[in-house]
């Protein structure tokens, strides 16, 4: 964190984000003007830091396009009335973009009933869940009642833990927190998965070859 | 599936895989010769109409290159002495291909180490898991030990069910099923997470939000 107001050139080097990219998010107002100094200097704060940071994280890590980045800072400076509403539009720039996607979505319909929550065609996340589970019966290995149970129980779990670290007390926080952890964190949870089946398998497997070759 | 051997338009039109691509995996070996009637004509049979089906949901629904493609298919076709090398091999041919990583993985290994699983940087999802805990430190969200130990338990009994429905007798259905079933299942996980988060949030700001205006 800088302690006080510096100079963009400072802003560069806290930040690591180029003068021309920190000159782009200006123009296209993704960043706060500074506190003008003279007719060529301005002066910036922890929070123009902070905003350069998020924009690169919603840009490079989490690998939204511009004009979806945009769409998430108007719903942080701008919320609106509804949290919930805010949250549903900013957590919807995220990929896939299935721009396509019309109901009805009868595999998502029928697994989220079954799951005992709410359909709302309207969230993006259900086009996702349709054409996801077109693609595993696509691949002759469809979602069937018992991994549904499971997937759904152990995913609400981690999902009611993300909930609960939302912070609570300003909405632009909780939107930021929102997106990128929702984007972020799910190749924390494919590379977990990935190597939670190697342990498993090498428990298993490594026992029954052992056992196969009498050893 | 079809009853008896058929020409290859018939194949065609099983599968709805184009002619020219049916014509381009004979060439490139990745599906096997059809049993030849004629100089110019072949019967197929299951196993043609099966194998077309894996490769296209191998490149066009969980989106491996080619040359991906045809390292899962030399695993299946000569899975080796070991299933478990064979597995991990397999699964390494999937995205994310970060070519240019190299150990340490420092934030991995002290999370592997956490979760008392095995570490192993050879495997391919160690590096994959870094650089996604090197994003979320980026992003001002870091893993925790409370979000660890929740994610990985969760995690791991998904894993539990996976291992445990993985077809055991046929070495190369046992690969196609981890392949396919890490690949796409991913983004099931990833959008049913998204819609727990909706209806928990919805739950439990939709209720605070309606105590805020005095309802």
């Amino acid at each position: 964190m800088m302690g006080a107001d510096v100079k963009v050139s400072e802003l560069v080097a806290e930040t690591g984000v180029p003068l021309a990219t920190i000159k782009y998010y200006l123009r296209e107002g993704m960043l706060m003007p500074g506190e003008a100094t003279s007719a060529t200097q301005a002066n910036y704060g922890d929070d123009h830091v902070r905003r350069v940071r998020l924009i690169r994280s919603l840009s490079e890590v989490a690998g939204l396009p511009l004009q979806k980045v945009k769409v998430v800072l108007d719903l942080i400076d701008n919320p609106g009335g509804s949290l919930f509403d805010a949250l549903g539009r900013a957590v919807a720039a995220l990929p896939p973009h299935l721009d396509d996607a019309e109901p009805p979505y009868p595999l998502a319909q029928a697994a989220i009933d079954e799951l005992g929550q709410l359909y709302d065609p309207r969230y993006a996340a259900v086009a996702q869940l349709e054409r996801a589970l077109e693609a595993v019966a696509d691949a002759g290995i469809p979602m069937t009642p018992e991994r549904l149970a499971v997937y759904g129980e152990h995913v609400r779990a981690m999902a009611e833990f993300d909930i609960g670290r939302m912070p609570s007390a300003d909405p632009a926080e909780a939107l930021g927190y929102a997106v990128l952890g929702t984007a972020l964190y799910e190749p924390v949870i494919a590379a977990l998965r990935r190597l939670a089946h190697q342990d498993i398998a090498a428990r298993r497997l490594a026992a029954s070859e052992t056992a196969v070759r009498g050893e």
